[in-house]
């Protein structure tokens, strides 16, 4: 054994889990996303920012506008699943940073004063939680259909503000049986490690 | 129950895991490194593009090279650190889309032909993949210590080259007695999360 993981959980989240294209009709639960946030929110980001912000797609309404953002082929999967996130980094997550960083409230103006700087550290500390999100969806016995072909600035404009950055839109639901497509190949140890 | 994942998995990779600033001297096998690679590599990226890549830097020289290029706060933990890995973008990562994306070996050039757009992606996408990679060395029964504090331009020219972007240094071990400091506070369920 030379991960500590058991192996039942290894399965779950990363060996036996796959991209799911189509669900069942069952619905995803609030009650289900509430467990899965409080886990994955302990999960790190830099100066613990925490910049991810998740819009809940449930309504019908709301979905008919999503679904117009998104490249045609992903159109018809994210109209038919149980449930719908919008995954979005907040370019001034510095607002929440004496809260969550009370050790040095300063950090807030020391670090990250400048808007720029901000953006680029939300984009990569909401992408290390969009990652932490889709193994919690998998954490919530749930298959997850992340997704980048969307129309990024329509759905800022429909769903968000101009302090939001959309990342990733994410079908969620119980995995049909034809949800996946066969696993592709992956690279190598050799292709992705090098030792110095 | 409301979440599939057993509460050992979970207390192992979120809730009783924390960012260590200390190790004790055990090594890090690269035993240890090839499973957890083996582990996450099954975890999503758009079109399987796969861009993280990984230099683990385990020779003295080599982490007297690194250190310089720390911030001033994270060069005695990293110097310290049973072994530390720079996780990179690789912005070629097209070049390996043919062999991931087997059944549209054209979006190498379809989608990926033009590198600014590349770059974006891998940018995103080797993120996801660094947050695989967090809950990966915890998955291994160690403890991650993530830093954003380094000169990026100056670990790209000591370490890769200008097809790579450096985004993560990684301190790698077991935690020791004195490696934790108090859990900062995290948003409540509603400031994340909104549903329309």
């Amino acid at each position: 054994m030379t991960l500590a993981l058991d192996s039942a959980a290894q399965d779950l989240l990363f060996r036996e889990a796959h991209t799911a294209n189509a669900f069942t009709d069952e619905p995803v639960t609030d009650e289900q996303m509430q467990a899965l946030y409080d886990l994955i929110k302990y999960a790190p980001t830099a100066f613990n920012q925490s910049p991810l912000r998740i819009v809940l797609v449930r309504s019908e309404e709301a979905r008919e506008r999503l679904v117009a953002h998104m490249s045609e082929g992903n159109q018809a999967k994210t109209k038919a699943a149980p449930l719908v996130a919008i995954l979005a980094a907040d370019n001034e997550f510095h607002e929440e940073l004496p809260a969550l960083f009370p050790h040095f409230p300063q950090a807030k103006d020391v670090f990250f004063g400048e808007r720029p700087v901000r953006e680029k550290s939300a984009e990569l500390n909401a992408a290390l939680q969009a990652g932490y999100f889709i193994l919690g969806v998998r954490a919530a016995g749930l298959a997850a259909g992340p997704m980048t072909g969307f129309d990024a600035e329509g759905i800022r404009k429909e769903f968000l503000d101009g302090d939001h950055t959309p990342m990733l839109v994410v079908n969620i639901g119980k995995p049909s049986e034809d949800a996946y497509r066969p696993r592709s190949p992956r690279l190598a140890y050799d292709q992705v490690v090098s030792v110095v």
